[in-house]
């Protein structure tokens, strides 16, 4: 496959985004890197002028973004979700780089589609959509000025996904889990979890996000996904069983 | 060295920059990156408002700027000269990629000073400013969209240069000829080859153009400059006692 065409299976999620000038020039930077799936989570409803100029010719893919209220709907049927977080690069492990995002997704687009979700302007992320991403990517950056506007933050993400696509790539084979479905396996998850007490039903987050940053590492193909469905479906009658003794 | 320390010896040198909001959203990447040392070469004189928007606090950097009417002055003393430029990819023989750029450059900052020279918004660097570089970057972009923000190459070039200075380098120990140095050697050599017929007085710009390509990739050291400067003085003599016979 071409990497021109490749790239087509990236989609660079915008949350949040208050400056509508940030998505002209991220749309600008995506054309620049032969990326051409923008999605827009929660934009403003009037984004024009500013986003038109800074756009530079790349509008089009703006006015063909698709919009939606939560990220959630965003990435149902994206295989890997990244979420790009300035904040955490010290305090937590297996964050990646952009690089090693890069080349952690292009061997996977023949059989996936990848999101790289970046957050608004000002607070980034929220906690709630950081844990809907498998993986965290933080760009390197100076200690002392580490605050990097939202489109040139994009654009070392996209520079990065050009330069992987155009090296020679062993391709994988496996066709990755639908976010939905992952989702559908983590409520499940939670829910065995605290039917067995594992975990506390008013404070279940933190170990929530623990365990998706596990599997979203692991990468879960649909069948693993039946698997661990089962397995806990297996549990759950066992938790049933013990309950009716 | 600490990479920090390291990355003081590099000057991003902006030509002929229109819109004070790129010089704004420059200076951040720059400091995003751990650069600190912008030179302006024939900017606006109206630098503030969008520039110190866009800075979002990197301001310091733009004031303390030092500003001149060429690109000549503005390198004196530089060590190594990259150009950077969009047009050329294709036509010219050894650019480099931005990370060869940084990959070559580091570890050179221990005894010199690298400048890499940003052009206008429209044409980029003209062959003059071009001629002075030692060597050119080309960053690598789409075919079908090419044309990068200069705010965004900036931050390329920065994010290639911060990776590379936080990499264990083998630093070179050889210090290179100053700028100014090198552009008197090639004054004495086009003098040179003008005189003794090698290159045509009314169009030598082309075959120089050659030559101080090959001069640049090689990185004259101080030593090496009076060297050549000593065989052009030979040849010179030569040449005038061939006219005396």
């Amino acid at each position: 496959m071409a990497s021109s065409s490749l790239l087509n299976y990236i989609s660079i999620v915008l949350v949040d985004t208050k400056t509508p000038g940030n998505i002209g020039a991220a749309a600008r930077c995506m054309m620049n890197m032969g990326l051409s799936r923008l999605v827009l989570v929660r934009p403003r409803k009037d984004i024009s002028g500013d986003a038109v100029k800074l756009a530079a010719g790349a509008d089009e893919i703006i006015e063909k973004a698709p919009r939606f209220q939560t990220l959630k709907e965003a990435v149902t049927g994206c295989g890997l979700i990244l979420g790009t977080s300035r904040h955490l690069g010290r305090q937590r492990k297996n964050i990646l780089t952009p690089r090693a995002a890069a080349e952690l997704s292009i061997p996977l687009l023949q059989k996936n589609t990848v999101a790289v979700v970046f957050g608004g302007e000002v607070n980034g992320l929220d906690n709630d959509d950081i844990a809907l991403c498998h993986e965290l990517i933080s760009i390197p950056t100076s200690d002392e000025f580490p605050s990097l506007n939202l489109s040139h933050a994009v654009m070392i993400v996209a520079y990065e996904l050009f330069l992987a696509a155009h090296t020679e790539a062993h391709f994988s084979e496996r066709t990755l889990a639908a976010a939905s479905d992952v989702e559908q396996f983590y409520h499940h998850l939670q829910s065995t979890l605290e039917e067995i007490g594992f975990i506390d039903k008013a404070r279940p987050d933190r170990m929530m996000f623990s365990l998706r940053q596990l599997f979203g590492r692991a990468r879960l193909d649909e069948r693993e996904v039946k698997i661990l469905r089962g397995v806990l479906s297996q549990v759950d009658r066992a938790a049933k069983n013990v309950k009716k003794d």
